[in-house]
């Protein structure tokens, strides 16, 4: 499926690439470790001999967009992603050399009972089956969730937006060559679909597909998960709080609410609002709005941070500022009265994201980090920190605000299951019912 | 809410339900685990004093169901699941103190790790929030669920059948009753729907409900899952295979499947269809078929199977059969050439539930074992041991065949999520990103 034209289209299209990614995913499932390590290999060694081919496939998709979307002009920033150079050709290799390097997270033991003598349970991680993922302009998607799914055994249909077909198809055929050369791996190990109704039709097929993951903005994710009844990793939206705490250091604090409104302030874990206990406001609301309005923030206050701070260039905050991601430099700041008020205002108008208290006071923070209700709760540290490479994953596909399954940044462990394993010696369950039941050991083993 | 008329009905009653739930859970997620069994102990000793008004309430229901849906007669296993007596009421009471003694699935951390000096990130369980139950006759669900929800720091909205409304009612005025001497739980971290309108209008809340576990019927599961965005834990159906490999020990496997289709043949862990390699088949197929046909089973076999047992009364499957759960006395046979052929059915007509192969080769139960995509799979052991009392869980909440969150017999530790608390001293993400980056430490904490 390298060329534009092998896409197949509509309904019959996506229920022909499920049904053959469905049996690549049995395929893959008992693929051994070390071989998935050695064609990640083999992948990464190709984009590097392939970089030519990979670099002029993009140069075309960059071409295409400024000609053929001019009524509809890509964004500065989405060109920024989708274009390619020697570097960034070179870190997509690095990037699936590393995953290629991550252990494997299917296989692992997670528990191992005695149930009776000759009688062993075991749950054991294993792949979830078939991902669908959807990305918008980033080609170097398509290196990343190839890597991650592969290394996980998992089967992976990718729809890459219409600007970066032609990269997507160049990476694609990268994986492609690679895979033909191990008989174990199928061809559909790795699919992809080109037009949009073909990805509608997939999302119907939650008999097929076991995960999707919307990799995007707002649109994007809120139309999947509005259209399929697959379980869909992601979040639509990252409203992320800052709270100053009454005992919260003015240095701290500023360095704090800075970093996690400027450091990045298009990424999902940046703060959008700042929420400020009084007596702290009256300690240094002033100089750090002042911080803020110098960095070229804009800043949309309640009522009461105005009355504190009148001399500053603030607007009015309306109820709809407390439930916007704006994705830029802009901030809403509200005072509250009490840890409860913020606490209640965290977990009514966040988006389960990530929130973080600053204080010095560690039952406050205990406090925080017990009520509020969110993927990563966070004491004296920015709301920049959560996400999968920080943590420590080494890899992410995504960071979740769904309560089931994954939850905050995802790697390679988001992409298995388990299932309970039983190994016996002819036991029947009538030997453990009934009047002279023998009785169970539920014996735990290492 | 004991009283019928207490009830809310449709949409409107159906969101104040689920904010109210939402508001308990946020309380009950911080309470203490040693309250958490008080209350639950109390709870069982309200069973006992209550067990007459309980009988009361239970009787009324009967009577109702004999009269009142006389058109609509239950079925006789619905009436024993529905008519309580003292004994069933001690044992619910038994339960209640068995969970009670069970650990807290909520609060324990799961991994911990420094990010850097000072900066410790921990991945800690805590309750998924808002459970919506959707249970049939069994008025003992109440207890079961009630006790469950509250041991993992759940709010729950039940919702029971029609015929054991007085029933669930009086059972949840013991929880009314015992939660009303602990400040820390409100009222509504268990409550209640009577009509199916309301169900039907809670099903739509996906923002205020986290989980829906129906229990009952094929009809039941299907319906909730083809209505509701929420996460559903649960199984529709159970069609599991045990498979008679050619290395098969006769006598074990006579026991296996018998026990696997005999011991309770309405469970949904029950064998619905036998499959023989044909080289164990000309051993012994003749005297297996023969000992069920002599247990009352009625066999409806392949074409192989019934060239190889010409005299014995089977009638003809169909491809029907192979996908049928048949929840009482009846099998489905099928003569397979191959382990890869056995797989390849149990893959495509099995509802991923339970699977069993019988033999005596290592290497063919590894590969059955590796291959077969199910909740279980088991080597010379019945069917029937996939159960969360028998694998060791203390209770159980259902059973899964989805592969998100929880698989399999699913206990406490499927009503819990996890969240990342990252405890720092002030630091800022800038510091690690740039020319100048600061390397991450990622060291794994005991």
């Amino acid at each position: 499926m390298t060329e534009e034209g092998d896409f197949l289209e509509g309904e019959e299209g996506a229920l022909r690439v499920a049904v053959a990614a469905r049996a690549a995913a049995r395929q893959l499932a008992v693929v051994p470790s070390e071989k998935k390590s050695e064609i990640l290999r083999m992948v990464a060694d190709g984009i590097d001999e392939s970089h030519a081919a990979i670099l002029e496939a993009n140069r075309a998709d960059v071409r295409a967009a400024r000609t053929t979307f001019k009524e509809n002009l890509l964004a500065p920033s989405a060109f920024e992603r989708l274009e390619l150079d020697e570097g960034k050709i070179r870190s997509m290799a690095a990037g699936v050399r590393a995953v290629a390097a991550l252990p494997d997270p299917s296989g692992r033991v997670l528990s191992r009972t005695l149930l009776d003598d000759g009688l062993v349970l075991e749950k054991v991680t294993c792949p979830l089956g078939v991902l669908l993922v959807i990305f918008e302009s980033r080609p170097d998607a398509v290196t990343q969730i190839g890597s991650l799914a592969l290394k996980s055994g998992n089967a992976a249909i990718l729809k890459g937006g219409r600007e970066s077909a032609r990269s997507t198809a160049a990476l694609l055929d990268v994986f492609t060559k690679a895979f033909a050369s191990f008989p174990e791996i199928p061809a559909a190990a790795l699919s992809s679909v080109a037009d949009r109704a073909g990805v509608d039709a997939l999302l119907a097929l939650d008999e097929h597909i076991d995960l999707v993951i919307p990799r995007g903005g707002y649109d994007l994710v809120r139309h999947v998960q509005a259209t399929t009844r697959i379980p869909v990793l992601g979040h639509a939206e990252g409203i992320c709080h800052v709270y100053v705490d009454r005992a919260a250091d003015e240095a701290m604090a500023t360095a704090i609410v800075l970093d996690s409104k400027r450091q990045y302030p298009a990424a999902c874990n940046t703060m959008e609002t700042l929420l400020f206990h009084r007596e702290a406001a009256e300690r240094f609301l002033v100089p750090l709005l002042n911080r803020l309005l110098e960095a070229g923030v804009e800043i949309r206050a309640c009522a009461k941070t105005r009355a504190l701070a009148p001399s500053l260039a603030t607007t009015p905050a309306t109820e709809e500022d407390w439930r916007t991601e704006y994705g830029g430099l802009i901030l809403s700041v509200r005072l509250v009265e009490s840890l409860d008020e913020a606490v209640e205002h965290v977990n009514r108008h966040g988006s389960h994201h990530t929130e973080a208290i600053v204080t010095g006071d560690k039952a406050a923070a205990e406090a925080f980090l017990g009520r509020v209700d969110a993927a990563g709760v966070f004491h004296n540290a920015s709301t920049r920190f959560a996400d999968g490479f920080r943590y420590g994953f080494g890899a992410e596909v995504g960071i979740s605000t769904s309560r089931i399954h994954a939850r905050g940044p995802v790697g390679l462990d988001g992409l298995v299951t388990y299932k309970y394993l039983l190994r016996g010696s002819g036991q029947i369950v009538a030997t453990y019912s009934g009047e002279d039941a023998r009785p169970f050991r539920h014996r735990t083993l290492p």
